[in-house]
């Protein structure tokens, strides 16, 4: 078939003039990590990867057979936007006391929920509030929207500091859209916000008028298998909450949801609609029959036992290897530790020096909005096998100390 | 658990201030139409729903069960934003000659691929150019995107109207960004562009340095199994191509595509990093185990035959219902009548009416940009059984002539 007009590069210059936004949205450091380590030499705690041994592949395979025979082609056919009823319903049952499946929209996972309600509220130049630092993938996809980032620093062990907080919105002519926060196991830090943080920051965002939109991808996966309250159980109508079955199920699947008031709900049906019309059919019917199945609960507690065990094999290989050196801190859940360095040790450059003898991990300035702090680095335990631990942390230990040795 | 703050419906009204963006983007009118259809009163010719019965769900049972097995956890953890690279390969190699994997971009669908492209190349206020009908779902989410809409009107059985095309191109100060048009079985009109019009548009692209968005969705499935030769095909390096699997397989799966030079895949794969991370892991297999094999040719006969066993069915029907008082026209392809009633007939009355008497179809004026005309309805046939479509086309001669003595 012969092309009517000849072909060269200079055609794409000269006809595609791309969008102001696409220069605005950062590569996500980590997904581009991803794609490096492919490589059979490298051993990577850079992605926040679930263990793959986990997967109940045989239980999904099954409900696969078992929903396709029952359900037929409904579980192929186009679907309703708002996503599976009998899902959104146990959804709502399970995290949200005196909400309904009305309140619930799925989505593809977190990272789309981001995105939709980065769509819903953020106008150019809206104030948002962000933790300082905060996860990767939210920068991202809300830097897309170009908003103007607030950050209030993450106080270890407490929460955010809500000095800084009251301050934004007691000192700012435009209110800011929202607070965006990680309170369980947070993304990077691991940290979670105590109590009192959680009420202080609820107190503000009721005098304020300001929605508070609270991010659960880690609230199930705390090692003890408690948590305090959530922000939207103490201020349900000023709380928008996502969460995910990425960390507790499959990332593959590609299903998470928010929980939102009504009205709201009414919008993000809209926005969804045009972005992707609904999320697959079957993957929410995956999720619906395990999850609400009697295995659900069983699969968590191994999830955590064995993300536990991880975390003090973790712990004890970096407290071994260092000494008593670095203040290394024990994660109580989630999927991180957070390695504080000597001020004086930047993490690009340690991140950088750590690649090239194959290890791979995500440098702590890849978290933060406004001024970097740059000695941190981010290591997930969850994926990689008590070997590859061990030798990763022995790598990252010569790293740093040839570093430490180049400075002196 | 207890509250922190008393509950009330002000509360959100107070807080929550969406963005300017959640106003224009209009509601789906078929998406709000299906919702209305459940009853099971009402015979339904709204959607563009592939038909139930010929979904390989053995065939996609089979292929889960074997992939799981062998591919194991792969196929349920974070996978590459740019999506599965044998279903890339297979894409280029199937449809797009002297192109590769790389200049493909996996979607969750076609409607996610026009989000991706709108993300691309809309800024506020930019031309782009769509023909006068065009699809619904691609009007929707480009609104979204505030961009300032031109049409050019489809001259039936010929194509857009390339005078009007050049006018823009030739008189605008602000080049448009591209002209989004679907040159096979269009959705609404069932009409395709003829070669000299597929030229001539390509001769207008390349002079003028116009990208053309490209949307094959219904390509495979014409009658006679042949098609005039594609954009991309005419013109490589100015035509972005996007496709879908939910016509040929399964619209619940949620797999598409996108063909772009290479520097707009390399954008488009951080802009969709930031949507969602990455589509399905599983869904992009089944698909790709199920094309590559020799079932899928074998597949796409069948429907091509049962659609247009359907379409003469539903023609039939027409012709003995309404005798010769209207000019029906016989599709070569698609899923779609474009049903033309004289021009005293307004179509959102007749389709409000027939809505009362259990019948769905689509107003022809939801499908315009500009002065909308006001005279079609769109009347999908692929999905209803025969019987139904008798019962409809009876019920919809009813309230046509009910219509047509109220004006007389």
């Amino acid at each position: 078939m012969s092309k009517l007009i000849t072909r060269s590069e200079s055609n794409f210059a000269e006809s595609f003039r791309p969008s102001s936004r696409t220069s605005k949205t950062p590569v996500s450091v980590t997904r581009d990590i991803l794609k490096v380590i492919d490589s059979p030499n490298v051993i990577s705690f850079a992605g926040g990867l679930p263990d793959d041994s986990l997967f109940p592949i045989q239980e999904l395979t099954e409900i696969f057979q078992n929903s396709a025979l029952q359900k037929g082609s409904k579980l192929f056919q186009y679907a309703d936007t708002q996503g599976h009823p009998e899902l959104r319903a146990w959804i709502a049952e399970r995290y949200y006391p005196d909400s309904s499946a009305e309140e619930i929209i799925i989505t593809s996972a977190s990272q789309q929920a981001l995105d939709l309600i980065s769509r819903y509220f953020i106008e150019e130049n809206s104030n948002i509030v962000l933790e300082r630092p905060s996860y990767l993938g939210a920068i991202q996809v809300f830097s897309s929207y170009s908003p103007n980032f607030l950050g209030v620093d993450y106080e270890k062990e407490e929460g955010p500091n809500t000095d800084q907080l009251e301050y934004i919105l007691r000192s700012y002519s435009e209110k800011p859209k929202f607070f965006y926060c990680v309170p369980d196991f947070q993304n990077p830090s691991g940290h979670s916000y105590s109590s009192k943080s959680r009420e202080r920051i609820c107190e503000l965002s009721s005098s304020y008028g300001l929605p508070l939109l609270e991010d659960t991808a880690y609230r199930e996966l705390s090692f003890s298998g408690s948590m305090p309250v959530s922000l939207y159980n103490l201020n349900p109508d000023r709380t928008v909450s996502i969460g995910t079955f990425s960390k507790t199920l499959s990332p593959g699947l590609r299903v998470g949801w928010i929980r939102a008031p009504k009205p709201m709900i009414k919008d993000l049906i809209v926005q969804k609609q045009s972005m992707d019309l609904h999320s697959p059919t079957m993957n929410q019917e995956l999720v619906f029959q395990f999850v609400s199945s009697d295995k659900y609960e069983t699969h968590l507690s191994k999830i955590r036992e064995v993300y536990q065990r991880k975390a003090v094999h973790t712990f004890n290989c970096l407290e071994k290897t260092f000494g008593a050196t670095l203040p290394f801190e024990m994660p109580k859940g989630g999927l991180f530790f957070w390695l504080e360095f000597p001020k004086r040790i930047d993490t690009d450059l340690l991140f950088r020096k750590c690649l090239e003898k194959g290890l791979a991990t995500v440098p702590g300035s890849a978290f933060y909005i406004g001024d970097q702090i740059r000695n941190h680095l981010r290591w997930n335990f969850s994926n990689a096998s008590e070997q590859e631990t061990e030798q990763g942390i022995q790598r990252l230990f010569e790293v740093y100390s040839s570093l430490l040795a180049d400075q002196e």
